[in-house]
């Protein structure tokens, strides 16, 4: 039975995992740990965790614990992989939240679910917002959300028992191999994030170049315009790392999208553009329905 | 006073309006025209208007009208201009939502608001939803929307009359010269549909290479996806209208977001990454403080 949780990274995530946990009737100690004083605070005025303890001291916690969940931005989940796996026990299941998973599964492979080690179930919710930290942590964050994971090995019972908590959460679940679920999270969460930050930093430039612009912009811009710019709150911080570890499928989906924004914008006035939105709107009718 | 109004064109903005007229306590009559009998029908039955003609018998209808709203695609607002002009008396006065303005009042400056001429005033609400269609009017459709008016000649009695309408729909008003008005939606309202449309017709061609992959999208895709590409269910029937007229300013925004993403596709490893996104976040913290 899972009954000390330690939950690295007491931000939106993180946090919200506890709320998420409380909610669904988990009885156990929930520790967090925080190199940010004001989430580890946070986290713990909205009860997201019991505690909050820094670094320095969460090795120890993690040695006691049941199951660690990392969530924390994904160079992050490396490094903590890395300081976890020789100092755990083989019935220990460490999880984690991370963006990308085909970089955090190649260093896990080896260090974690063979003889004598630790378990490693790598997962990752479909859920956040644009904006983070532990004030806007949401115990219903994970509802009707897409949990996906990755796993590398067979299924032991401890990670049986953390899918149950996620189902409880109101996910739905999908197992994937980690490249797969690279190069899909790159079309349907990376991509977007990114069109959205040029889309947003762009205009950051026109109204550099004209401020009387910026609020006339923001007058008449309506749900279209907040709807594509809104991913721009994103914190570097977290995407840095989704850059870094998916690169290659990331860079392909940008390309893609510059080649049929210049395809579009070289039929602005032929009837190719008919067959553009034919195509996008059997998209969408194919998403509603 | 307006007592007669015409309303050419009862899709989604057309009979919009109608119950937008009602709800705020107009009590005059209220015609529809359009040249599709399920639209007319629909716009009936929704009571947006009290009776729909065709358009054989609409011309003499907009030549006992108080007020003449032009709600169809751009085009169609200029053929619509081209008819009325010859046939309207001076006290009448049409106004029109389409989605450019420059071709539109370029058409409109010869023909309206001179001696003997009646009186043309261009207005563009910036409301609307990605699918059409009287079955979707809304009467609060325009509530704390954005009406912009690019006025050609100094304002008429009925004039201020139809924008006490408006005010009363809810709307926040702002006038500005036609040029402006379609560089500046080109941004805000243009070159999103632009991008979602292009997005969404990827994603379709994607799928139809692998089927496989559409229900795997659907289900892991999440907010982030529907909202970049919801627009993409948008008519081409008015956005072909969109390109024709405002082609200039959509292909220098189109291109302008092609060589941003370009940059930062060669950029997801460098500190230049940083530099967009601070961009990014400080636009959105201007939008939304």
């Amino acid at each position: 039975m899972i009954e000390r949780i330690v939950i690295v990274g007491t931000g939106l995530i993180g946090s919200s995992i506890g709320l998420a946990l409380r909610s669904v009737g988990f009885r156990g100690s929930i520790i967090g740990v925080d190199t940010s004083v004001a989430e580890a605070t946070e986290a713990v005025r909205r009860s997201a965790v019991d505690r909050c303890v820094s670094s320095a001291d969460a090795m120890q916690l993690c040695r006691e614990s049941d199951l660690i969940v990392l969530a924390v931005p994904v160079l992050g989940i490396m490094d903590w992989l890395i300081r976890l796996a020789p100092v755990l026990m083989p019935q220990q299941l460490v999880t984690d939240a991370g963006s990308t998973k085909l970089a955090i599964c190649d260093l896990a492979r080896s260090a974690f679910n063979g003889e004598g080690q630790a378990a490693f179930l790598p997962g990752h919710p479909m859920a956040g917002k644009e904006l983070g930290g532990a004030s806007l942590a949401d115990q219903a964050l994970f509802a009707n959300a897409m949990w996906l994971f990755t796993p590398l090995a067979s299924e032991t019972e401890r990670m049986t028992e953390w899918r149950q908590w996620v189902a409880r959460f109101g996910c739905r679940t999908l197992d994937l191999e980690p490249a797969r679920h690279d190069r899909i999270c790159a079309w349907v969460s990376h991509l977007p994030q990114m069109v959205s930050t040029a889309m947003a930093a762009m205009l950051a430039d026109e109204f550099a170049q004209a401020p009387e612009l910026a609020d006339e912009f923001a007058a008449i811009g309506g749900r279209a315009l907040r709807e594509m710019t809104r991913l721009g709150a994103s914190p570097y911080s977290m995407w840095r790392d989704v850059a870094m570890t998916n690169t290659e499928p990331l860079t392909a989906t940008i390309f893609a999208l510059e080649q049929r924004l210049n395809h579009l914008r070289d039929n602005l006035k032929t009837s190719e553009l008919r067959e553009e939105f034919a195509k996008a709107n059997a998209f969408r009718l194919r998403q509603t329905t």
